[in-house]
This record gives C-alpha cells, sequence and structure tokens, in this order.
C-alpha cells in the first residue's frame, strides 16, 4: 500500500509499505477523510519525536473498516468509523486508573504516527477496535468526523481539565483549532465570559461563534495586564493553554484567582523547563493548580462527543477553512498547517 | 410594615408587622419583584411546614437595599440585589463541609417563609448580607433577577447533583420552571439529548428553547417505557426529578443506565417513604447514585449564575408568561401558582 | 477436569467437565488455595441467579498460571497470581467510563461461577489476562491472598463509595467477612469513630482489631436508637451497608447526617423494594447520597490492595477462622458458610 | 497586656499592647500552651513578610475563651479551644467556593502574626468565633492540642490535596513536623509504601513511627536515584512537599508517575521561579498535576482532626520533644525553631 510518510526530520514524500497484518482484536480501516495537525509538523520539521525514516504520518481519520480480527465483536467490514488519535491498550493499569493515554508509560496510548504509522495511507491499523472505534453515526459527515479524532476532543479536555463550571470566567490562551474548541468546551461547560487570547481576525470571529465574550489580542500588550484590567484585577477562575509555549504558564499564573486552575492541552515542543512564579503562585500556597495532559480517546469518548454533533449542541464546520479531495491533496494540507495562512484554521482532505 | 402571609392552613392576607430589626451583619431589603413559589402553595394550602399563624410569604425576590449593620462591608443604603432563597449561616460547620443548605440543620438554610418571614412584604431582613446578597448587575432587569432567588439556582443543581458531562442523555422528569431550568442547566453543563417529560405545550416548547431534544409526554403511555424505546433500551446517563412525587424515583431507577446518577431537586411534601426497586437498581450493586438536595444559595452562587445572565448565555425570560405590576397582585401570582393554568410558567409581580 | 458444581437449585455435587479453552487474552490458572463466600450460598439454596445446572461454583481464589494465551504479556506458565472475583472486559464502554464492574451490562463484570463456570475446579479460564490478574508479592501467602478476591475489595470498596474522610464517624451494619473489611477500609481512610454494627462476639473482638471503636448489637434495641444516643442526637457521617437486608436502608437514613452517605456493598437478594423514609431523607432535599456497587476488581486493584498487604498495613489473618487442606473440604466450608456457627468468619481451603 | 513580637527584622522581645477589643462575633481567647513554628522564623530573621514592627508574633496555641461577643452562640468564658493558625472570614466568596483560605484575597485566611496580633501574648483576638474555634475534648491535652493548629492539619492537607488512596506509593520530602504529619496522613489515608526523605536519625524514627516504610537520606545521593532505583523505575504515585525549596519540585517531577500528583504544603520563601522540567512532565502532556495550598483552618476541621486523636488513631506526642513551662520560654523555643538541632521535631510552650 501507499503512505505519505516522514522520511527524515525536514523531509516527507509518499512510500510504499506492506498493509499492516491485523491481530484477533484489531481492525484494518481505510481513511475516508484525513486532516493534518500541527503535531505533524513537529514530527517532521521539528524532530519532535526525533529521527524517523519512513513513518507514516496522520492521526486524525475518519475511516470504513476493511477487515476485523476474529475476536472483534461490534465491528464489520463496511462500517464507517470515527478514530481517535488515542488508542490504548485497555487491559493496561494506567487505563484502568483512568489515564488510558499513558497506558504503557508516559503518552503510551498515542501510537498512530508515534509507535506505529499513522492514518495517511491507503489502509491504517486499529488496535483493540472494540474499545478503539466508534461508529459514526448517521447525520456526521465523514469530513466533520475527523475533527472528532484530536481537535474536539483536546480542546474538551482542557475545559475537563479546568473543570470549568457555571457561571465561571475562563481564558483560553491561544485559539488555534484546539483553543477554539477549548473555547466551545468551556461554553459547553457553563463558563460565562471566555477570553479568547489570539491574534488573527479570523479565529477571532470563529471563537465568538463558539461562545467566547472578550477577545484579547497578544500584539496589543502583555496579556496578563489586558486580562487584569478587564476583570477589575480579579483575573479569571481558569485557564486553558492551548497555544504558545513554555512561557505561557507565567502568564497563565499571573491572571488566575487564588485556588484557580491551569489546563494546559498544548503539545510543549521545546524548552528546558516550565517556570512558575514563585509570588503568583501564592508562595506555593495559593491552591493554584497546574495540569496538563494529553487528549482521552476511546470510544466512549468518541461516543459521547459525537452525540453532541449529532443534536446539532456542536458544529465543527467553521474549523474546516481549507477543502481538498483527493490523497495527493494530503501534502499541501500538510503545508498549510506548516505555513499557517491567515485564513487557515483546518484543512481537511476527502479521500 | 405591610406583608402578605399565611394566616393559618389555607388562609392567606394582608398583615402589619414590626419592621424587622437587623443586627450588625445584617440588611433591610425593600423588594423590587417578587414571584411565588410552588412552594408557597405547599406552605398555605398543604400545610407542608404544619400550622403556621401570620407567617409572611414569599422567598423569591430582587431588592433594594434599605438599611445595613454597623459592620456589613460590600453594601450600602440604594444598592440594587439578588436575593437568593437560601440564606445559611457561614459560620457554620455544615457550611464549611460545603453544604450551608443544612447550616443548623436539615434544610436550616432556609429561612425566608420557614424559619423567619419571608419577601412579600413592605421590607424584609437578610442575614449576614455580605455572604448572602449579591449585587445585581446593570444588564439585568429585576423581573428576570427574580429567577435567580430559586428557579435558576435549584434547576442547575439538579444539573450540578447528576455531574452531567460532555455528550450524556439526561432526563429531565417535569419541566415546569424548576424542571426547564434543569433542562437549561444540563444543556449548559454539555449533554447532548435530554428528554423533557411534561405534558403541557408550552412548557415543551419552552423546553426546547432551553436545550431538550427529545419530548416526553406521560399522558401517551409510561415514561419507562418512552424512554427505553427512544434509546434503543440503554436508557439515559442521568435523571433529573424535577416534579412528581415519591413515586418518581422508581421510573428514574428503571430508566437510568448501570453507574448513573439520579438527582432529585423536587420537594417530596408527602408520602412515608421512596420505593427503589431492588432489581433496576442492580440488587444493590449497580452504582446508580440517588441524591437530592436543596439548591445552593449565597453570594458565590448568585453571582456566578448571574454572570451568565450578563453574557447572554442565560436567557430566562421565557419563564415569565405573567407579569404585574403592584402589592396587590401578589395574590393574585400565588393563586396561579396554586391552579396552575395551561399557559403558566411564573407569575411575577414588580413592585 | 473436575469441579464443585451447583447441580440445580439446593444441590451441589463434583462434576467432570472439559477443561476450558483459552483465547488469545486469556489465561489457564490452577486454584493453590479457594474460599467460599456468602454469594455461593445465595446461589445454590436461594436461587438468587436462577436455576442453573452444573454451573461450577467459586469466585475467591489464588492460583498458579498453567497456560496463557499468545497475546498475553505479562504472565507466564508458573506464576502465582491474585484472581479477583470481578474480570471485566477492559475494552467495554462501560470500563472506559470507570466502571468496569458493569462492562456488558449491569454486573456484567461478574462472570466466576455466573456467566461462567466458577474456581472450585482442577483449571479455571480468566479472561484479559493481563487486565485481570495480578502477580502474587513474595511476602503474602496462598491463603491471605484469598482474601483479595472478594472479602477486602468488597468491603473496602464500602469505604471508597463512603468517601470516608479525617476524622469522620462511620457506621458499618454488619460485620461479617466483608463488614470487617468495610471497617478496615474506613479506618485506613482515617474514619476516626467507627461503629460496628453486629451481634456475634467474635466478630466485635475483629472489628476492634481493625478500627472499630464503638460496637452495637442488634438484638439490644434498635440500632438507631443506640446510635443516635451514642452520638447526641448527631448520627454519623456515612454509612457503610455490609449486611442485613432492604430494610436496612430505612435504620441508614435515619442514623446519618445531612450530606452524609450510604455505601451499600450487600448482594441484596430478595424483597420488591428498598424504601427511603421520606422525612429523614430531608424531603428529597437533605443531600443525603445513596449508593451501592459491585467491587472493582482487574490487575490494578489488586496490586494496590496487596501493597498493603506486603507493607504490612493490612493483615487478613484474623478472617480466616477455619482452615482446610484438600479440595475434599470445599463443600465443608461451603456448607459452614450456609451454617455460619458462631466462631466462622471465613473458611479457606488450600489445594 | 504583654505580647512577644517582631520588634523589626531580626529583632525579637516582649512589648506591652492594648489589650484586643472584640466584635460581636468575636472571642477573646487566653493561650493556654502555645508553639513557635518555622514561619516565625521566616517572619523575623528572613523578613518573609516585609519589614514589621511589634508585630505579636505565634500562630500555634491552644487556649481558654476570656469573653465572647454578643452573637457569638456556642463558646462562653472558661471553655477551652483548639486554635487554627487559619482564620478566615466565612462569609467570604472565596470561603463559599470551598477555599477558605483565600477568603480576602490570596492567603487571606492567615491572620495570626500577619495581617493581626498572633498568639504570643497574654490574650488574643479571635474572628468569627463560632466559625473558627473548636472545643477541646476532655482527652486532649493542651499540648497535644497545639499541634493541631497547624501541624498537623498542614501535613494531613498535604495528603489530600495529593489525593492519597488505597494501596498507593507516596514520597513526603521533608519530614520535620509537617512532614511527619504528612506521613501520618498519608498513612491514615490508605498509602502502602510511604519514602520518608529527610536526614536526621530521630525524624527518621519518628517518620517510621507513624507510617513510613522506606527511608531515604538525601545526603546519600540523589533523591530521584535512590526512588527511582527502590522502585524498579516506576517512580510513586503522589509527593508530598514538606521541605526543600523552589528545586525541590524538580525532583518530585521526576520520581512521580504519570497522571500522578505534587501537593505541596511547603511555605517557598524565596527564589524568582519554581521549575517544571518540560520532558519529565510529559511535555505537558503527563496529567501531573502540581498543587500546593494552605492548610485548612475553621472548627469542622479542627473538630474532625481532633476526632482521630481523641481515638487514640492519632499520637502527636512524637513531635513534641522539647517542652517548656512559662511564657519567659517561649523565646526559647523560637531560637531552637531558628537554630534547629538534630533533637528537635517541636518544642511545646505551657503557660
Amino acid at each position: 500500500m501507499k503512505g505519505f510518510a516522514m522520511l527524515g526530520i525536514g523531509k516527507v514524500g509518499w512510500i510504499e509499505k506492506e498493509t499492516p497484518a491485523i491481530g484477533p482484536y484489531d481492525a484494518l480501516v481505510r481513511p475516508l477523510a484525513v486532516s493534518p495537525c500541527t503535531s505533524d509538523v513537529h514530527t517532521v520539521w521539528e524532530g519532535a519525536l526525533g529521527e524517523r525514516t519512513n513513518l507514516i504520518l496522520g492521526h486524525e481519520a475518519s475511516g470504513e473498516i476493511i477487515e476485523v480480527g476474529s475476536l472483534v465483536r461490534d465491528f464489520k467490514p463496511g462500517d464507517r468509523v470515527i478514530v481517535p488519535a488515542i488508542t490504548p491498550d485497555w487491559m493496561d493499569v494506567s487505563a484502568q486508573r483512568g489515564y488510558h493515554q499513558h497506558a504503557g508509560g508516559m503518552l503510551g496510548g498515542w501510537k498512530f504516527s508515534n509507535s506505529k504509522d499513522g492514518v495517511f495511507a491507503d489502509f491504517f491499523h486499529v488496535n483493540q477496535a472494540d474499545g478503539n472505534l466508534a461508529h459514526l453515526p448517521n447525520g456526521i459527515n465523514v469530513q466533520n468526523a475527523v475533527m472528532l479524532s484530536d481537535m474536539v476532543p483536546t480542546g474538551f479536555h482542557g475545559a475537563d481539565l479546568a473543570e470549568v463550571a457555571f457561571g465561571e470566567t475562563v481564558a483560553v490562551i491561544g485559539i488555534g483549532p484546539v483553543g477554539l474548541m477549548a473555547v466551545a468546551g468551556a461554553n459547553l461547560r457553563g463558563a460565562a465570559r471566555i477570553f479568547a487570547v489570539g491574534n488573527r481576525p479570523l479565529t477571532m470571529d470563529v471563537a465568538k461563534f463558539y461562545g467566547a465574550t472578550d477577545f484579547v489580542n497578544y500584539k496589543h500588550g502583555p496579556i496578563e495586564q489586558q486580562i487584569l484590567e478587564a476583570t477589575d484585577n480579579q483575573g479569571v477562575d481558569k485557564v486553558i493553554i492551548a497555544g504558545g509555549n513554555i512561557d505561557t504558564f507565567s502568564t497563565a499564573v499571573k491572571i488566575v484567582r487564588p485556588a484557580g486552575i491551569i489546563a494546559n492541552v498544548n503539545y510543549l515542543g521545546s524548552g528546558e523547563s516550565i517556570a512558575i512564579p514563585r509570588e503568583s503562585w501564592g508562595l506555593g500556597m495559593g491552591h493554584i493548580r497546574i495540569i496538563g495532559g494529553l487528549m482521552p480517546g476511546g470510544r466512549k469518548n468518541m461516543t459521547y462527543l459525537a452525540n453532541l454533533m449529532s443534536c446539532g449542541k456542536l458544529d465543527v464546520t467553521p474549523l474546516l477553512t481549507h477543502r481538498f479531495y483527493g490523497a495527493e491533496f494530503i501534502e499541501t494540507g500538510l503545508e498549510l498547517m506548516h505555513n499557517k495562512p491567515a485564513d487557515l484554521i483546518k484543512p481537511v482532505v476527502t479521500l
């Protein structure tokens, strides 16, 4: 089969590989639509996972089942499925503790384009199909379904980690596609004021669509100053970090109230350490919780998030700014994510 | 001063009373708008609190501060305020445990028209004003503000007790004003499908406005049958009980999934005991949680719920079906709650 | 192979059966020690699971691995293992929600001597071995290890469901082996006063060993009266029900404080419904939470509970009042559980 | 009255001051026993709170009520009381959110020897007596009661913030008196292995008494190396930081498992920022939660922690290594805390 791969750091291209063999609990899936992600950019151009040769890229896809293992119970060839970016071994002790993301070790649930080939291929392999796939409901098209692989669950996980509650004030720092879904997630958990911290007019508009009420352009002055002014120096109840870098945490600590939560869903690709300012953190006594975590995958999460789309309570269409048809455009999509033009949120490639 | 009071079981009327004296931490408030509640009906016509003589009724009001005690810090005469139905002693051990509703004993935080005179008067007394009042934001009118006293926090507490999460399926049994706010609360916590169980076309329409997606008329057959059919016999993740009686719990247990939650916010005015069907409850092993609780009051809750209205994310206008101007209409409003005509959700009386 | 089976309601005996076949994730285990449980008694003599023919009994065992499936990673023949009574399918959506006990439907994680043959046999089958078995640490003998199958996790689950916290007052109703482990669990979660409600002097002594501080004999008067008197009418923070029947809940509601928790781990074998007294339950408004649930199984739970034994912080020896050597004594042990002599807590049969 | 005060940075001595006036909710208390704390040392010799003149020191005391305000309900002159170091305004919105420690702003609940005079005086003032004092049970002597002011609740808060659960492995870094109580708290929440990280033989012995199972001397090599070796490179489930400085967090992140918790109860007196190592923190994706917080005060917490002592489940006697009689020894005690001889855990001065 063919796959679009990282050939080495900074180099991509199509390669030929064996179609993956599946075990008794696994499935072979053909992608119906895929989307390149910023993580693919990190992997290829920043070498975030180290040097890799001929690693098929991609972890965002909707698909059609081609073949299932003998012990798969709930899926059969021809079924259309949602495919989460995170596909853990559900028997693992970490999964039993509620953190399947770390089954088999830190971040071990992330397999596509990391510990195995990704979804930018004629076919891809899904382990523990009954636990890791979800049926695609009729009312959701294959392009929107791709947003369930990573963008929706990652953004919504930010809102969950922040434990957003009725009437709270939330700041979302970074409003690319994940940040926009963090805005939507915070809004759907009952936040009142939501500060969207970004820069591009397009994303500001889309943030408003998803429930943001206040807009902070980091080019117009320090974020902390703008948010403290807008909140009578009270700061916000919660901060969701969906962009920036290791320095963003310092800003977050300065704008959050005592006993607030800072929830990170941004992959921190470089830097030695995150600096937490001691005084703003209450000299270690302020009950400001700092947590960051990989999105939850698996069938339950996919099913429940899809429910929101089926009911019309979550519309991901505004995320899909660039639509392509044909595998040959996967590279185009990846280049877009690499270059991030002002009119881009996410590209989707229908196959 | 004058007050509209329960004269005895089944009898109401205007009486003269001394204006309440306030202590150093208290406030004297003049109501700006009030609303009679089903609880007032229970109190008067069902004798739910036992025989009472000359007890001023009412616990839903917005108001204006007339006088404050010497140690009140954050309020002054002339301030317009939101007044919660529940106004506990915040120093109590139960409040310290997170259940101020039961400060001073079971339901001890409920004082208006229970352990002291209510709000249907020229003036009323608020204990611990700094802890129990909230400033009324400019953007919220006094009529809408009355819905923050009880309807919004009670309905939303149902959604909180049910721990509604992203994409869940929720049934709300009883869609009077509290049930409608439970629908709104479930929706604002991220529920996907919401079953509204009621009867009247008007409330069904308003339930849809607040996020209900499925409608069950209990006159068209057993509730459990209708909901199980509509969910492929899976049942719902959560049930919020906002109406009915002690028998409603049996229905709730039958429609909820293993490990689901049944959250009651309906005052159970009569009957010996609630029956939990043993088999449907998993022989005691099904992790189906049953809880019921009085709404949380206090300044924090009022402020945060008001935030949702200020941001335009919660509009209570559809609840206010009957609007009156002048204290003489308080009795009219109470009679409406007593008779519940088909076009009624809540009356509000502006003073 | 041979197995000790329920032949029909009220009848038991040894039968011949095929040695179970194992799939790729499974293991075949030989029991090293086993213990009959009250559930076996319910199954055989009360027909709790309905009529069953030639169902091998038993769900409490420690064992030795005989054979593993091709995809089992962490276990190999010869390994000594802890075997939980609950062995779910970890890929199931219920397991992903944190309730593996209900994987495949209400109580679906309970397979031994329910949906498949039990452990009173030459060999038994364990599904998803990597998720459902735990290595037996060197310091724990095979007899004590059997208590990890059901008694320890069930009793401790009661303490977990009750969310026992520092300094709380807890009542444990029923102090057979599960109740004693509920006492131990409440004590290990930091309870201060622990009321042990029972009858037999032996169990009272053992309850004291596990941390009980107050002893209530239900033959000396109504439980509620005794506990309310002993607590200045305050009642207790939490109740764990580990014995009794459907009527025990009424007692529990009457002795628990507002906002308390009633946690049931007792299998409710008969009766139509559980009656919750309306007034004591705060008219539905008292925040008294009622929950009951099957113990959590799986590798993580077995490993962590075993840690307590390895460290010397939990000693189950006092539970093992009757010790037998040889499979021929399984029936003796079962009869003991059936007849419950005054000197019995649990029998264990070493094979 | 007389009080032992900070005269300025680095200078202490006895001064004369007016006996504090009390308001309607307040109490005037005479100390029965007091203990100097490391915080007093920070305040005086490190200027942790900035320059202060004639600030009476001390926040750990048991006492006797001398006078109560007109609205105090549950206390009267002559009552013997436990006095928490944290005495918030319970009406504050932060208290209503569950974080009374930050009532009135970050750390605002800490008043003694911070925003008002402390307890090293003939008399001291307690705000909101009904909410902030607890009756001293007969079975607890005044010396042991002093440990309830700060040492017990701070250490136990570490265990609570770490959400220690059955069978977990916990590391407590720093085993002075707070760390020892963190060991005791972790043990009482059901931890199995507890690593005590310290240096002095005395504290190691006492740590063992409180439930520590493993001992790490930071002078014998890097902490992370010792703990990773002792845990087969698995690390620990939870870390409680009760000593060290801003650099201790780096160690903590390196020894905690994915999805673990790092709970700080150590006052971080100096340094610009805490550095969280990016890779060990899972690139921001590892669900390693970092939180630090001031101990909870108030009547409920004092009462419940005292329950553990009344029941004999917590014995603080081993903490009290140095006992003095007479106010003139307060300075001696403070000097001991300043110099920390090897045989010191805590001094207590009976008045």
